[in-house]
């Protein structure tokens, strides 16, 4: 509950149109694209600019009241989440591209703006903003930031951290911070702006971003390849590593993953291959095409089926609808699913995907594994039924196996989606005492009261 | 003075063959490369083992000494000087290159190997790690990633913070801390990898690194152009970006340093040139080739006099010698040079040239500039006669103002130096006192009691 004096306050900040404690929004706001757990909040909040963020996290320290900020709620660990309940602040109202530098390839932008939008707004200059996690198209810049998003082009163009040049954030304290610089050079003080991205909303709220661009590539080239198991084509993407060709994306699927979509699409996959690789090369057009040749020697020379190079981007968006329908095409094979993101070196991607057979077999659970091959991270989806009690205790298990596995094999258990809500009891598996120590020390300079997105990150046993 | 507790324990952490309070030892590690002031440490240990390091850093602690680490002492900042005397920890025992996974394009060295002894061992398996700060002949790895160093290649590759993807590294309270992973994607917890890159040895000494490898370009291309004026060489560097090439360096001297070179050198540049552009482009050989092709087009366009691709490798070394010879080439100038390395906007480099122009004729001090064109990184160097008072406290005051210019036009005061003790007393420029602060606060999370490499980076007013 949210008292009298706090919601005083906040109505003078951001203005009634701009708050509400109604029924219907405290619901809404009470989920994410987790879809698992509901937690009502006690206010929503809709502010503009950053010295409402900063004097609403003032009040939420003066009443001890929790602070969540929110993008678009599209996170998959459940980062947005009011766990215990206080004041969601919802970040769409800050939704300005503030400026495009062509010719020293930045922009500065604001948390709400939506990463597609962007992308298309920079793309139209000849620009490139290359991450793209699978969301992109409802996903905010703010949030991609907060969870250090991923997606298809990691491989070849790194993550949202790679391309986060500054950052104006509000800590739990009120403060205004201004971190990082508006070159790629810059080494003045401490990291903060590194920092920031990927701590999930418990460290402040970010107000405003600084993001590097590139320029964008000339032409792309597309190809798909069938295997009868996961070996040959990891022998492929170790065979390309070889013949030193950098793909701009290197995405797999499992069988599961073959027939899953095949299912949803009814467009031909081929149901008995054991695996598909989709590879994209991009760069200048003579590059692009020379390493797309190479790519298609390569997958033939390991051992591929059929490979087949798009000849039009027609063709190659025809290839990807059955990597991109994977999210909507699971929904028919459970009613429940645990979706994780863990990361192997990629050369252990064989390995990890037949630990998870083993660990199928042992639960009696479909596993469904797809992903980015080329940075070996790995989408695994635990399936079950959510009314059978016995069936989620199992697949909470064999997720926690899963863990182990990762780590076994020198990876680790999120690749891009965060710890959140969802992961943050196995977080002692992968962060040793000391280091989860250090951080949590690191989260009191940021935030002495822990009123910033609280239970998040961090296990909840002490 | 170190106590005989303290002394003692340190014989028995590393033996006394890798102990030394000797005099000759003590001046030995007094001073480093910005060649300033000289400040003697009360012990030198060279341990061998991260255990080592870790019962070291508890013996300072219990002792409350300063320890400062120490790589090859080649910073520009100042960062590996005992201000306040203490146990200088020598890290050159651990220099072991562990491993090179070439499959998974990573390596794992321990922070005593030097730089250009790594880059040799990996392109020699057509691998390539691209951060190639100056002194990379002599610097370690643990020193690049403590001084985030950058270097020539930034514009295409970034600097050493995008190449690092773990690390273990003690703390101020002996804890050893693991961070990272062995892969490029990695969400687990706060980053406290990249909080550690820059960090100048404050907040831990480094004892293992995880590095990021990428494909060794197979070509190179060197061009080099002669402009009357500044103006015209940025218009080349505008004309690059908008005609969407990355050069994989872009260099540039200004009049001062072409004739400084020139008296060093005798080779016959020209003197009358007001700028001088060197371009180099890499990656597959037709790319190389096309995007060296553009850039002389460019250069040309852009209003370059003399414009010259070199033929071969060993006519590309030749032109790459007058840039080289820089800093042996300035001691002939004047006894004392205040050396910054501050970054703008890189179309804003005229604009600092000429700021900086009005700022060396109102104090009568040669300043002498080159640096990275593509980057905005300008290796300013402020001359002047050390035996001289007046002048050496005119040139504090030209640096002053320097720094001001430069953040006035959106830069930063250090783009691969760090902030030492050279640069504390302006941090407070840059950096606003609640982002200080926090700092500060960061700061006593790694290290309580502030024993880690005191009195660098922050100012030393409160």
């Amino acid at each position: 509950m949210i008292t009298y004096e706090a919601k005083r306050e906040l109505l003078d900040i951001v203005g009634p149109e701009y708050y509400s404690d109604k029924l219907e929004d405290l619901v809404l706001y009470a989920s994410d694209a987790t879809n698992q757990n509901q937690y009502r909040p006690d206010a929503v909040i809709r502010p503009a600019t950053t010295e409402e963020v900063a004097r609403a996290v003032l009040t939420a320290r003066r009443h001890k009241v929790p602070f969540i900020p929110r993008g678009s709620g599209s996170g998959l660990s459940g980062g947005a989440l009011p766990v215990d309940g206080g004041i969601v602040c919802v970040m769409t109202r800050f939704n300005r591209v503030l400026e495009i530098d062509e010719e020293n390839l930045l922009a500065v932008v604001e948390p709400g703006v939506v990463t597609a939008r962007f992308q298309a707004e920079v793309e139209q200059l000849g620009l490139f903003y290359p991450p793209d996690p699978a969301s992109r198209d409802f996903s905010s810049l703010g949030g991609n930031v907060a969870e250090n998003a991923g997606g298809t082009r990691a491989v070849k163009y790194g993550v949202t951290r790679d391309y986060v040049l500054g950052l104006e954030f509000v800590v739990g304290t009120g403060e205004i911070i201004q971190t990082g610089v508006r070159t790629v050079k810059g080494v003045v003080g401490y990291d903060l702006t590194r920092l920031i991205v990927g701590s999930e909303g418990t460290l402040g709220v970010i107000t405003k971003l600084i993001l590097r661009l590139v320029p964008k590539p000339q032409s792309r080239e597309t190809v798909v390849a069938y295997y009868a198991d996961m070996e040959d084509a990891a022998r492929t993407v170790s065979a390309l590593t070889a013949a030193r060709v950098v793909p701009a994306t290197l995405e797999f699927m499992d069988r599961a993953s073959i027939n899953c979509a095949e299912d949803y699409l009814r467009q031909g996959l081929d149901r008995t291959a054991g695996a598909m690789l989709l590879i994209e090369t991009d760069g200048p057009e003579a590059q692009a095409r020379a390493e797309a040749e190479v790519a298609v020697e390569v997958c033939r020379r390991s051992g591929a089926g059929k490979v087949h190079r798009a000849h039009s981007r027609e063709e190659a968006e025809a290839m990807w609808k059955a990597r991109r329908c994977m999210s909507p095409a699971m929904f028919r094979v459970a009613s429940g699913k645990f979706n994780e993101d863990i990361v192997v070196p990629r050369t252990r991607i064989p390995e990890m995907l037949k630990r998870m057979e083993q660990i199928s077999a042992r639960h009696g659970l479909t596993i469904i594994n797809f992903g980015h091959a080329g940075d070996g991270n790995i989408h695994v989806n635990v399936m079950f039924d959510k009314a059978d009690p016995v069936q989620a205790e199992r697949s909470h298990e064999a997720v926690r196996e899963i863990m182990a596995a990762t780590l076994e094999l020198g990876g680790t258990m999120s690749g891009e989606h965060g710890i959140g809500t969802s992961k943050r009891d196995f977080l002692d598996m992968e962060i040793r005492p000391e280091a989860m120590n250090l951080m949590k020390r690191i989260k009191t300079a940021f935030d002495p009261d822990g009123i910033m997105n609280p239970k998040k990150v961090f296990p909840l046993h002490p």
